[in-house]
């Protein structure tokens, strides 16, 4: 039994993840932090109503230690990297939910996420929390940087062409379509339902967070450096993520070729299906997997990848690199 | 050509406002005012770029009664009636989209509403808006009190049988479903996208402020005192309000005789259709159309009307009214 | 380990139950037919992509019962009674999803359904699998009348006042709202996505058939006949009823009281939630849940009840009903 | 005072443009025809109760003919072009909804539509009614072919920076995301409300035949053959195209250039806005304007642009050739 504390439990992330512990024979929550909110959280999130005592609390990393042996840290971007050091010097291992720890250079995460990064010394020493492609490194880690949900689509569907060098580098648009959950549970008014549902809108064109963490690990698969261009949809669904990749094949391949080379390199994998027909992300909804498929347009290659933002792209991710990290196997309540 | 000023230009009924508006021959708006937003219209409504030049501006009442013959406000209930008798004062004919002048008595309305009357002296010699029930009133008046959505399809389902006597005043129940708009502009939790999609939720139940103004237009209907239950719900769509009205007749009466008198009583209205099929709020979606048909259930007479919260239910409910108070074609603009 | 068949596997309830099963500890799916698609089940339902490699097959009764122990049956009404009862006699048990075994008459069964009912010698003697309420008789069965759904809401939020005598019998009106797949899987207009997106509307009013499934439990429980006025509507989203149940108090009673009484009576029951606030049919979305909570306004007393359609009002339930049936714990699959 | 038939009037683009019409000083709608439903036209669109007294009727071309003098046809593509010819012959002007005289080649017609065309020798003589584009050829014509709503957002981002010489013609790429009432209004599983609700899904990829029509204008504008990469997606909500266009600039330029020339282009057109701010479908739903920014991301152009799929992607299209054929300002019922 494993006894876990969630930082920063408001949000849909959070919400997420505490579902999944509770199927979790191995999980046992003894904390829940806010700094907002300190009620029963089944007042705050009135789904785990008779399933969860527990309240939120405002906690200090100490009193969260004393409580946790794993913590998710579900703070935002800086907050998290500015306790979390404190939490793991006191033993506790540690799956971060934010970008902090997914970029490996101080100056790259300045220049996107606008603050002084509170624990430089760390970058680069983190496993990026995509078991398919980091395994070996998460098994053994104390801290884990979970990955973003846009990534996830566009990494696992990209990586194993890119490692195969049958790819363009240079050459790669990913066209993202998110459900409205990905923006998080504080009202805004490009949140309220009168203003998203009912319409499809792009946002942070060139400019979204994602860009520079899609990157570094997309040069890691090819061994050279990357840039894409993305461009993430606002759509009008609670959840799921569709990412199209648009690349350009670097000799001639078909499509068969194609899905085969897929099938193969994740053909260990428990939550990853190359599936044959084009991907909904009601396919994926609920659950851990990700759906790819590919498709040769006259010269082009796209690939077509889904998945649930809260589940592979945040929570159900971050509980597979909670398995692995305390040695309980992967796909522990995430089937 | 008429002058035209709406204030409180930046919500929902606002801009379904300006839009019926910029396809009334006769209107010209000249100012749109807000405390908090001033920008060009276009900017803070996306919809209307390139239709209207107008900036919002935040105008005192006298700048707005130099601009403008009719000023429609939108302006929340009490702070309406602190601004409309300056306006009125001067000469404007005013119709005010918010409750204050609903209400015959100031202390229902403190009851309800929760503030002192600004204006108590009005109530109860201000049109009612709602032509269908009230024309004489309102073409003659300088001030109408635009109906409110929910009691638009109470009070056009129940009044002819209330005037005729055939139902029980002591026993209606009011189950009203309402799309999103309903809610206004201004980003809540309630509202936010991700906790109302895909999601019913009864709300106010016992305690909305639309029920005594819903049994103070019935009561005058029934020549008699009425009380109703009302339950409204949030509905995961934009627009629309379904209200299922549960009565029991005073006498034997047929399914067919109740449709033959509703068809009568609304024959020449041009908003109003009494209909053999179960409507839909879909069915009258951005109209100004009120749809009625009528159920008998073993001994019980269910009533269901559909409207568009924002057209029939606010917005083109208040051109109805301009048409009438400035001697245009009733249905200018709302077919 | 216990074998499982599940007969007409293509809609929307079989796949739900799949997704349950593939988390039992104790079920093998052993066999999924169908008479119109025979094929992966994976292609069929592309969420069971890469978790169930069972087809879809056109079995005989025979067939069936040469490989099952348990039997879920997903087939329409008449023809699950068509087949069910040679299952039975060659030892299977068996769950019936259709409102076959629910109706203990075969008159007011043909009043409703328009067929002769195959197999009237059993009606009466099947219980009806809301454990809730009848566990003693689920637990020893071979054959459970697995409830509508809009009955589970009902029954659950009225049959504690009604045992306890508290509500008059004659007046009690359900207005209930329901997520499209409670429809099923075949397409018609009245299911096409831009009919019933944004719109909300009743349908069978005063003619659907769960009026008597709902009437004939609700007269157990008080003891006396009881009818009642049922309003359902088809509402823009996936999943969730959400019942609003209408009801004078015999004699004076509070709030309070009335929750503290159904506190009481469901302490024990680990899916059935007395809430203080509102319900939200998500408030149980995916989940084996119910969630009721009361209210008084003016003399009557009103009764709200949410549940997932798909999953307390059908596979959850039917999942529950296994568990008793076969010495499992009762919550088996379903936290 | 232009009599108007429509053929084919049980879909949603004729119901759109019924709606248009009844706002028409200059149309009187004569015959509405359907091979199917023969009906009041307010019992097949609801929304039409009261409005509209016409019925459904199956009428030959002959009958169609002696009561119109403007022919809009919804029928299928080759449906069309089979009877046309004989309403044009006898003096009739048609505006054809279908693509059966969008492309110039019978080939490609064949090619794509997998049908012989019944009238090849007008194919190329056909105006396409995009006034902003063909306006001359639009006003003299007695055909018109509306276009397709893909190809309109498409088209009219890319023409003037192709037309302008300005970009790579070999390397353009659309990433479009439709609303589900551009599948019409047949049920079929794909638009089976809990199957395409809270789910987005690209499909056709690769072999949508609005490609061929989007090649054949683009390819006027550059004046040299164009292909495209089109993948259109199916997006949870009723109305809208959202149209991404991924192209590669010849030269340096910067997006305040292209949105100047952009605005310079379509400074005299009344549909068409240039905007500063990433466009949502539903700026633009339920009106015939399209909305197109431009971003510059990294060495590529993007070109976004939103439509109302059965308005400007296609009655109010249709309504604005309308006007250009007979003499009407051209944004007559459409503003």
């Amino acid at each position: 039994m494993t006894k876990i504390a969630i930082l920063g439990a408001t949000g849909y992330t959070a919400l997420e993840l505490i579902k999944l512990l509770l199927r979790h024979p191995g999980a046992e929550m003894t904390a829940l932090t806010s700094r907002e909110e300190t009620a029963p959280v089944g007042t705050v999130h009135p789904s785990l109503a008779g399933k969860l005592s527990l309240s939120l609390e405002n906690l200090t990393p100490k009193e969260v230690a004393a409580r946790a042996e794993c913590v998710f840290s579900c703070l935002p971007h800086c907050a998290g990297a500015a306790v979390l050091p404190e939490l793991l010097e006191v033993g506790a291992k540690v799956i971060d939910f934010s970008a902090d720890y997914r970029l490996h250079s101080a100056d790259t995460f300045k220049e996107w996420y606008h603050c002084d990064h509170p624990d430089p010394a760390r970058l680069g020493k983190v496993p990026y929390g995509l078991p398919e492609l980091f395994r070996k490194e998460i098994v053994p880690a104390n801290l884990v940087a979970n990955p973003g949900c846009y990534p996830t689509t566009a990494i696992l569907a990209l990586s194993p062409l890119l490692q195969a060098g049958l790819l363009r580098t240079d050459d790669i648009i990913l066209d993202s379509k998110s459900g409205v959950s990905g923006g998080g549970r504080k009202p805004k008014l490009g949140f309220h339902y009168p203003e998203c549902n009912e319409s499809i809108v792009p946002y942070g064109v060139g400019t979204h967070r994602h860009t520079p963490e899609i990157e570094q690990i997309l040069s890691i698969a090819a061994q050279k450096p990357i840039q894409v261009i993305f461009t993430p949809h606002l759509t009008p669904m609670d959840r799921g993520i569709l990412t199209v990749a648009y690349t350009t094949p670097l000799k001639k391949v078909t499509q068969s070729e194609i899905l085969a080379l897929l099938a193969d390199f994740y053909k260990d994998e428990p939550f990853v299906q190359i599936v044959e027909s084009l991907p909904a992300t009601k396919d994926v909804a609920h659950t851990n997997h990700c759906h790819i498929t590919a498709r040769m347009v006259r010269d082009r290659l796209l690939l077509i990848s889904v998945i649930d933002n809260l589940v592979k792209g945040a929570s159900g991710a971050a509980v597979q690199n909670f398995n692995l990290m305390f040695g309980y196997p992967e796909t522990t309540a995430l089937l």
